[in-house]
């Protein structure tokens, strides 16, 4: 299993992943504020990050959450992909810039100021935040942090970049890979609130990839498809949130499929680091279904196991409660109209097959390897700073009724990801 | 509030609440066993209750779960509701018979067992199970127990039978009303897996108001779709609950109206008990949805609510974290292509208005207030034998496009839910 010992040990890699792909620049400032809704003794602190390319580009893309209430950012990005080029993004942690009545107004306001700065249209940039929903951002605090942020943009690895994204996440996300003479480099934001459809989840991507923008948009939308939108880690889906692909296109073009194939891979890690890294994630759930007719079937199948609270809570105590599994598929199955077969369904968990021709196959010696092997695929919620293993629960399912399938990823519920809900805005 | 400071106080009240209508009796027994899935040194504790009419009854009714992977009590009572007449219920909890190779013939066999006690064809006996899924029921133990549980049977107060069928539960559940000369009494089992259509939910209604068994079937059904399918603990649905309604027929009729009213004020109050005692309950939510143009949207809308983990983990921390029910709302609404208005939402909890016109009101003093109203709903879970008090966290949505509207009731989500989930079986 790949795994860190320190967070040293994890940030000596990620200096390696992190190295912004050609005519890139990134940097992240710090302040602190007293938000208006909740003045408080201790003042909040808050991240600003850049990321730039050095010349406009025409070739970007991005996906925006399906929420129907979405933040200032989302409705600022959908008008951004309309221009010709763009340049980068701000991003701010701590609020999420969400249905505040001047929203969109301190979100331009922003851009204006770094504008100002960095002498770049206001429309070539992006503003996005997350965090907190319904407060206001404290524009005037975040206009002074502008300037050293500025100043201290760099080319190189930008670890500091993905730390500074970060809300509850517990360790920098960056996954990378080389295309050709080329590279991509995708950094994420996301710990809670993650579902499909880019649900509280924000992910940049910086490649020196030359493709067309059509493609750029095409690679994005098919690999979120099948990556950050098939996991969940509480099925909340956000209002905020992104992926956002921008190419400076300064080294040699590959062939579609090939660009494809790299981001995928990026993106595939990507999206099991971030549920690794969910607020709480005692085990990470890889749920696979086959045999059926349909792939988005099958999504949804597996989605409605992981994100079943009786089978995360029974995996979180290692306890290996397969009836709950059934139970899920059975619930999703009658509810949704969906034409199943007992008698064909066939389940594994790990290497143990625990059901098959409609009956459960449960002995004490299963039952005692089941529970050892939960065990060994558990992590230390409270270890914080990098993920220890790679270890997942691996459950198969297979329908038997075509030949279809998907894979989602989930992780457990456990006494840290209520701690760490249940009053997240002291 | 209604409340009660002890088991019992409590128990004195619902001595009141459980005396069966005319024409039934009920008594419950115990056994140890082993199961052969996990053998241990301590012997497993099961329950066995009987619900039994004096007489045939032609008039009958149920609703059984939509779950597409149900128990063999599931597939005996479908079988059941084709007879002319039946006769009663036998309940046995810890195991719920489902997906095991000989679960029906299991349950055939207990109920050719008891129909030799009772003098009655086991066509007109229903064999109901709750409690762990995918293991089998020790029929040989539970034959030896049926002659004193037989013995036992008794006309009278029946909080034996309500305390019989529980699994997780922390205290019994029995709501009565009057219903012209006659009466309705509803006994529930149910504390995790709460979700719409019937989900891990088991309601036994007897009655001896004397009425047609089609309208029977039809009051049940409207008043099940207006209160058990309105509730959520954790969004779970089992394989093998049901609501099932026997009337002795002993006193006299009312009309049909009056008597779908009765059944819904004692449905109505048990699924609101059902909630309360769910697994880890802390605080009970009310979500009342208006201004829609569709009941079952509304519903929907509500059940988004009640279901966010970040809502349920907000509440469960007295955090009026308001920005997530705006993004559980916008969740639901964006993914289920409902169309929505955030101009004309508004939203209250408790009575403070926290958002309309599309913008949220917080400030440091409805803060302060927000959180002092929800620790006064707060219960502390760990106080299981009797409910507390009957405060709730009132949550009033209205989308301000239509005249429909529909009342769900959740539950927050707790360490204690974690706790007792994380290794139910043993």
């Amino acid at each position: 299993m790949e795994g860190f010992s320190s967070e040293a040990d994890y940030l000596q890699e990620l200096d390696r992943r992190a190295v912004l792909p050609e005519g890139f620049r990134a940097s992240t400032g710090r302040l602190t504020f007293t938000p208006q809704e909740r003045p408080t003794q201790e003042p909040y602190r808050m991240n600003l990050s850049l990321l730039l390319a050095d010349e406009p580009t025409e070739v970007f893309a991005s996906v925006l959450t399906r929420n129907a209430f979405p933040g200032a950012p989302i409705l600022l990005a959908r008008k951004r992909m309309g221009e010709r080029a763009v340049r980068g993004v701000l991003v701010n942690n701590k609020i999420s810039n969400v249905c505040t009545a001047s929203g969109v107004e301190d979100a331009e306001r922003l851009l204006e100021e770094l504008s100002r700065l960095v002498d770049i249209p206001a429309t070539q940039l992006f503003s996005v935040s997350t965090g907190i929903i319904g407060w206001a951002l404290p524009v005037a605090d975040m206009v002074r942090a502008l300037p050293p942020t500025v100043a201290a943009l760099h080319t190189g690895s930008a670890v500091d970049f993905a730390r500074g994204i970060m809300t509850t996440d517990g360790f920098p996300k960056v996954r990378s890979a080389k295309a050709g003479t080329g590279s991509i480099i995708a950094f994420a934001k996301g710990a809670g609130m993650i579902e499909p459809n880019m649900a509280t989840m924000l992910v940049f991507i910086a490649t020196d990839v030359s493709l067309p923008r059509e493609e750029a948009q095409a690679a994005l939308s098919e690999v979120t498809a099948r990556t950050f939108n098939r996991i969940s880690v509480d099925s909340d889906q956000s209002t905020s949130d992104m992926a956002l692909l921008l190419s400076s296109g300064k080294r040699g073009s590959v062939s579609r499929s090939q660009f494809t194939e790299s981001l995928f891979e990026v993106c595939e890690r990507l999206a099991e680091d971030i549920v690794r890294n969910g607020e709480g994630t005692g085990h990470v759930i890889r749920v696979s279904v086959s045999g059926m007719r349909d792939e988005s079937v099958a999504a949804a199948a597996g989605k409605a196991v992981i994100n079943s609270p009786l089978v995360k809570t029974a995996i979180y105590g290692n306890d290996p409660n397969v009836g709950r599994i059934v139970s899920a598929l059975g619930d999703f199955a009658g509810n949704s109209g969906v034409e199943v077969d007992r008698s064909r369904l066939s389940i594994r968990l790990g290497s143990w097959e625990v059901f098959s021709k409609g009956v459960f196959h449960l002995d004490r010696d299963n039952e005692v390897s089941l529970s050892s092997y939960l065990q060994e695929a558990a992590m230390n919620p409270r270890i914080k700073g990098y993920p220890q293993h790679d270890g997942r629960v691996d459950i198969q399912i297979d329908f038997g009724l075509g030949s279809e399938g998907a894979v989602v990823f989930g992780s457990d519920l456990s006494h840290e990801y209520i701690q760490e809900n249940a009053d997240y805005r002291t």
